[in-house]
């Protein structure tokens, strides 16, 4: 999406833009003739939807590209996810809901062992209790002190942590110092990029970090030690007002849906319970946004587990709710994935996901919701960058482009 | 394709992939009401392929644009066909079989005629006979002498040949020396981008070369000199191995496309005779490869001629030929072309080439495979060059993008 273009066209009005993203959507027949978990789910109200709808298939990344969640959710919402990446580290702080600043350095922490030669033995401490770990991340932000910087930590689970480092000047160009492999040393956090001094002072800012925690942890045998990888910069991403003149929202049930809507500007809503809680949400706040991004996880999660089942029924929970949506008369709805998550692969993939748009003005073409009837919609296949364009257009929020 | 992100997610696996290409195998009905040249032909194999296989048109350069065997070739091995041109002169080297080294510079050569006023008479020596031309040839390469390069000319046909220049820090940026019309002196070669020093001096090389061929021709009336023209150096293009992590092999009839994939990094295998001679290599080759290029030139070449029913029949062979193919199990399959060749036009066009895809991960669309098929397909029409991120992606060679 050329975001400068948004930014030259975008008026702000009265109509609502509703986002209803579907985690991992996408799917496959188990067998080649057979209906994909959209195909074969029971959804009266998503096909007498589509029946009205323009419909297209979208690719997230790039041919061939299986898409993680950040990329994934960047794409919908009209960033280049190639151009705007989010690093590990990054995603982990949404993901165990940290305040993540324009400023912050984050990075994923493991407890490891270190033996008494130096070199880690066990780079997850043993598989270290939850309750356990939880007690030293507190004894970690309780005692590390570091020159000129400010640093937090978060339990994720087990011997998984994420570190959010605040400072002027930092930079997410560096190496990890978790060696990937027992008895090696672990590594000195370096720069990746040679010279650039912000990179040293952050590297000398990590390595700083790791020598506190090993002082602090040099008791707390099997987790003497900690592991740092996936660094990355929180990507001061151009924000929904400044690009869309929308006063967007967020309603999602996890944090890192959460984080990532907040890295575009979106207003993160108390969600309610369950997916039916999410759409209560949605009607609540009606009056108080114009765009609302909501996220449903279940279809992805049971994607992930292999279970076509369940997420034809997750997508079946869905559409008993399309009708309440409706009611609140968006001007433009998308329904649609971040990826798909096919049950016969049991992880994401690069498949085309099913998209759909209501308005006003479509130009319908099928009579169900599915990847077949979506590959032969009126939108082709298409970049997911696109879809907030779509989204601004159906709801009359550009203005004509040129005379 | 963007080749960082393809060497950023490949990884080496035991999968196989086959891209086979019909060269020339996009069609058009002889009349708007009629079949193509593919749909027209009787493909049971291709049929069933299809049925259960990911469908598209791909595109191999820009709307409206016919590619040449060279764009065409690149783009299905992911090279952005308008960054990486490969001039007429390489293709040529190619076309005979000429070892084209990475340092080598390659121009085409045409015996002429120069009249006592030093003016062209004829730019094609009469249409010299080839076994006259070919003495020549050799004449050139024993007597020929340069100051710190070497030169090779190896015969074409006729009055056409290929001369390849090997020395340090050459440039392609040469205009030609032929004037494209009798009655005129020949052109001086000149560097076409003004004050490269590079250029200069290959421009030096090519004009002594000129020298020494009208010394060494001179009693050889109506071949008394040589007109050079369609310099290029030869393209040094990333590889396969570094790009994909693949261990690629080339199984092609023709020195040209031998030549391309050899650029591309491909091993090129002693081929068998004619399209099942080259499905023998395929088989006998499995073991030490994990990407088999195969091209069948007889669709094209029946284009060319406009012979409809040939390139139907073309189409046939490779057909009965099909369940070999798959007995050997590839993790993905492509079948489809560098370009259209219909055989209404008698030459490449730039209309969709029908694409498909075989693996165990697909969206299947349609029941035979035809134009019409692909083009309602899953893929819709989309750009060749991300073939190679289709085939890497479904043979589970691609990791994750993002978190």
């Amino acid at each position: 999406m050329d975001l400068n273009l948004m930014r030259e066209l975008s008026v702000s009005t009265d109509s609502r833009i509703v986002l209803l993203v579907l985690d991992g959507l996408g799917g496959l027949p188990m067998d080649p003739f057979g209906r994909t978990e959209l195909e074969a789910a029971n959804t009266p109200n998503l096909d007498a939807l589509a029946a009205g709808s323009d419909l297209g298939l979208s690719r997230p990344v790039a041919a061939g590209v299986s898409p993680g969640s950040g990329p994934g959710h960047l794409a919908l919402f009209g960033y280049d996810p190639l151009e705007y990446a989010v690093g590990r580290g990054v995603l982990s702080a949404l993901g165990v809901g940290s305040e993540l600043g324009e400023k912050d350095l984050a990075a994923r922490i493991n407890f490891a062992t270190k033996d008494e030669s130096g070199k880690i033995s066990d780079r997850r401490a043993g598989r270290i209790a939850t309750s356990d770990a939880a007690k030293l991340v507190d004894l970690l932000n309780e005692n590390v002190k570091l020159d000129g910087a400010e640093v937090f930590v978060t339990h994720e689970k087990e011997h998984r942590a994420v570190a959010v480092f605040r400072a002027d000047g930092l930079s997410g160009a560096l190496s990890d110092s978790d060696p990937q492999r027992v008895g090696l040393e672990p590594l000195p956090v370096e720069p990746t990029n040679g010279t650039d001094g912000a990179a040293k002072e952050s590297a000398e800012l990590a390595n700083a970090f790791i020598e506190e925690a090993d002082r602090i942890l040099a008791d707390h045998h099997p987790a003497n030690t900690v592991l740092l990888r996936g660094f990355g910069m929180h990507p001061a991403l151009p924000k929904f007002d400044e690009i869309y003149e929308l006063r967007a929202a967020a309603i999602a049930g996890y944090p890192m849906y959460k984080g990532l809507a907040r890295l575009a500007g979106m207003e993160v809503l108390e969600e309610g319970e369950g997916i039916a809680g999410e759409f209560e949400t949605l009607r609540d706040s009606w009056d108080s946004h114009d765009f609302f991004f909501v996220h449903v996880k279940a279809t992805d999660a049971a994607g992930e587990d292999g279970d076509f089942e369940r997420k034809s029924a997750a997508i079946e929970e869905v559409d008993a709710l399309v009708p309440d949506l409706l009611e609140l008369g968006p001007a433009a709805l998308a329904v649609t994935g971040d990826h798909a998550t096919p049950a016969k692969m049991e992880s994401h993939s690069w498949h085309g996901v099913p998209f759909l748009l209501s308005s006003e003005y479509t130009l319908p073409t099928g009579e169900s919701f599915g990847e077949r009837t979506c590959a032969g919609g009126s939108l082709g296949v298409f970049a997911a960058e696109e879809i907030m364009g779509l989204l601004m257009g159906h709801a009359l929020k550009l203005n004509r482009y040129g005379a």
